[in-house]
């Protein structure tokens, strides 16, 4: 048997803390499977006291993140700090410094720094893993960069955020409010003290941008992804959309066309005989479509930290198979960093599709027919027409509580719905801004 | 840029054709990804001058696959030929025995010969990679091999095979009798002129033994896979299934367990909840749970000269990419051959859980308290019951053509319904043997 491959993690949190009940858990298992033993050396974190449900004494502790990427006895370092910059990224570029092979978990300094990081890793022609950054325990990422590697890939798309999908499914299966679930999906852990990386889209975005970097062969590009969260979303949205034959998820998209990236993270209605329709609470799911593959489908538990770590485990399985004879590591991105294509963002207007809009209105003569009026000269024509309240005007006398009126828009482009919102911006008879939720397509 | 890696294909089928378009299509993009290109050095097939749509007079042709796999000029030997033995299994060992790493989609092949295979290229230090053989362009062995590596995994199961799964599926939409339909997925190419392999799951066991030994760690052990196919599966059944709640698909499920090992192809209930009632026409899914990913799912078209094409090119990527440097290939079972456990078959008797039974009885007095009482006496509880006919009669006097009878079980040992069926063996009642179903599990 082979020399151990040495470990030294940094970060233990509940990722980190499963990490070490996996490595102990199925140690014989993982030996047998990487060849050797996979061994940690050195912890760190910023709390040493602190009970995180395993047994931290057997393992030498590191104050300083500095010196465990130095250490002499480790292998590889394995980031579960977070945060796109601070310590976390001050760690994994010393770590590569001291030519030390990296493992992490985190979404948002890959999707900040991983460029930066792929290059310096391949040119000291080190192993950067990041399998556990994107849909948790699924292996989607092997499954883009390996298993659909000789595919053109089109479009990726999917289910990126656990705690948005647990939101929306559980508003589905309750006819409950949007703030009522989220405060429950605290309470029950699925969603952080502050939400806003997850309810606002930002965490699928980061997890997009790396999915389209190593779909495409582009360079990875996180600003441009257009991104809305789903605080948005009404009870009613949800119940609107049921009746026309949709669920609402929230999806990340990436296309690559004409030389252009285009990226977006957003509700969007999903047709119910879509597999995306059936994934629900903390699930994710990933769709990729290839040339010659077609469409693959990857699913399975987005978040948590037993799927995490055994994202990050398989991780360092692969390194620990493939630096057994110093082997090659590939290119984190599939593509070498310097062969990447950059990508400039794509005009979203050009893109063609349904859409679901829905206006909170003053009850009050001539509402509706501002809004038709709007539709009309911007070219967008409705395919259906719901409105909803206390009393349903339709261009009666009475003012009465505020309505709901909710369309969904025949296939056409996204400018003319664009332009015709512009027309309505200002108009007394909107409550609050409109919502817009594009209908996913085939 | 490194030099090509140099290819030899044998078996020049639809999948064969297709792995040649595929590396003349994608060949920048595989040159990128793969770190240097794929060259095929020469080709061989049975039949020299056939159209395959695609231009074979680039390439040099061998009319003998042994001078094939002995050529200088070759680094990976591309079986296609199909087959569990004959030419195939010839070619896969000279290939090995002249030091050329081999790549197939030959799922009876490796079945049968993978641990003698395997155990040859382990030895040699060569990478024997079969991605192709089990659900056409899913990377579902590289999910098991190297994705869910980390995990502990308790069970593996899905649907395997493309054919029945169009069967299933086209029945269930259009209420057709099952060789009716069978006779359009053979003019449709879904289906082969002889069509026994796939409608009688053998197809499916090659697939699940190849699984359940890269999911479990254990020696592939084709011959108990328990197998039954579709052939008896009728329109009404699928009617009856859909009333309670289910869909018919054949499933092949696989688990260890106290160091055995069960399993088994059969027609499966699936709940309309569950992510593998979904799956539809030719699409081919496979679920596996690890003890600490929890539930994956891998979805995708599971055969095609695409989708097959996609999987035996990622196989060779992989190869260029890894012997780049000499480096580690990794067992092709994850686990060394000599490391694999030898487990016994599961009795499959101590099984628990729901089934369908069906009945075609004649239509008399007394046959429904034969049968219910066949089921008290082995034990069997049912559910819910339906008998359906032109007449249905439940005990009444005339007698009249044969009638349908079937039940769900409540959950309960198998073998009782093992032992209610023997009971009632050889009764003049039934018109033919009962059909047994079993419903899939949470």
């Amino acid at each position: 048997m082979a020399e151990p491959l040495r470990i030294a993690l940094a970060g233990l949190g509940t990722v980190g803390a499963g990490v070490i009940r996996l490595l102990e858990t199925n140690a014989q298992l993982i030996e047998r499977r990487a060849g050797r033993a996979i061994e940690i050396a050195a912890v760190s974190a910023r709390e040493r006291h602190k009970d995180r449900g395993v047994d931290m004494t057997a393992y030498e502790w590191d104050d300083d993140t500095t010196a465990l990427a130095a250490r002499e006895d480790v292998d590889v370092v394995v980031e579960l700090i977070g945060g796109s910059d601070g310590p976390a990224l001050t760690l994994a570029r010393n770590a590569l410094a001291n030519r030390k092979a990296l493992v992490t978990a985190n979404k948002a300094m890959i999707a900040h720094h991983g460029l930066e990081l792929a290059e310096a890793a391949e040119n000291a022609g080190l192993a950067l893993k990041f399998e556990a950054a994107v849909a948790g325990g699924i292996p989607v990422i092997k499954g883009l960069r390996e298993g659909a590697a000789a595919n053109v890939v089109e479009r990726v798309y999917g289910i990126l955020n656990g705690t948005c999908n647990f939101i929306l499914s559980t508003m589905e299966d309750t006819g409950r409010d949007f703030t009522d679930v989220l405060a429950e999906a605290q309470a029950r852990g699925f969603a952080e003290a502050d939400p806003s990386f997850d309810i606002d889209g930002v965490d699928a975005a980061h997890k997009l941008a790396i999915l389209a970097s190593i779909a495409f062969g582009s360079r990875i590009d996180f600003a441009p992804v257009e991104t809305t969260g789903i605080r948005r979303v009404l009870a009613a949205d949800i119940a609107q959309a049921d009746q026309l034959g949709y669920y609402i998820r929230l999806i990340g998209i990436a296309e690559a066309a004409d030389g252009r990236l285009f990226q977006r993270v957003h509700p969007y209605l999903v047709p119910r005989d879509h597999p995306l329709a059936h994934v629900d609470g903390a699930t994710n799911a990933v769709v990729a479509e290839g040339n010659f593959a077609g469409r693959l489908l990857f699913q399975g538990a987005g978040a948590g930290d037993g799927p995490t770590a055994s994202a990050v485990v398989a991780d360092l399985i692969d390194i620990a198979r493939w630096s057994m004879n110093g082997g090659e590591v590939g290119a984190p991105f599939s593509i070498p960093v310097g062969a990447l294509e950059a990508m400039p963002p794509a005009a979203s207007g050009h893109r063609m599709g349904k859409a679901y809009l829905r206006f909170i209105v003053a009850d009050r003569p001539g509402v509706l027919a501002e809004i038709a009026a709007a539709m009309r000269d911007a070219g967008v024509s409705i395919e259906s027409l719901i409105q909803k309240g206390g009393q349903a005007h339709l261009g009666g006398a009475d003012v009465g509580e505020p309505v709901l009126v909710a369309m969904v828009t025949h296939h056409g482009p996204e400018r003319c719905i664009a332009e015709a919102l512009r027309l309505l911006e200002g108009s007394e008879s909107l409550v609050e801004p409109p919502v817009v939720m594009h209908i996913l397509g085939e």
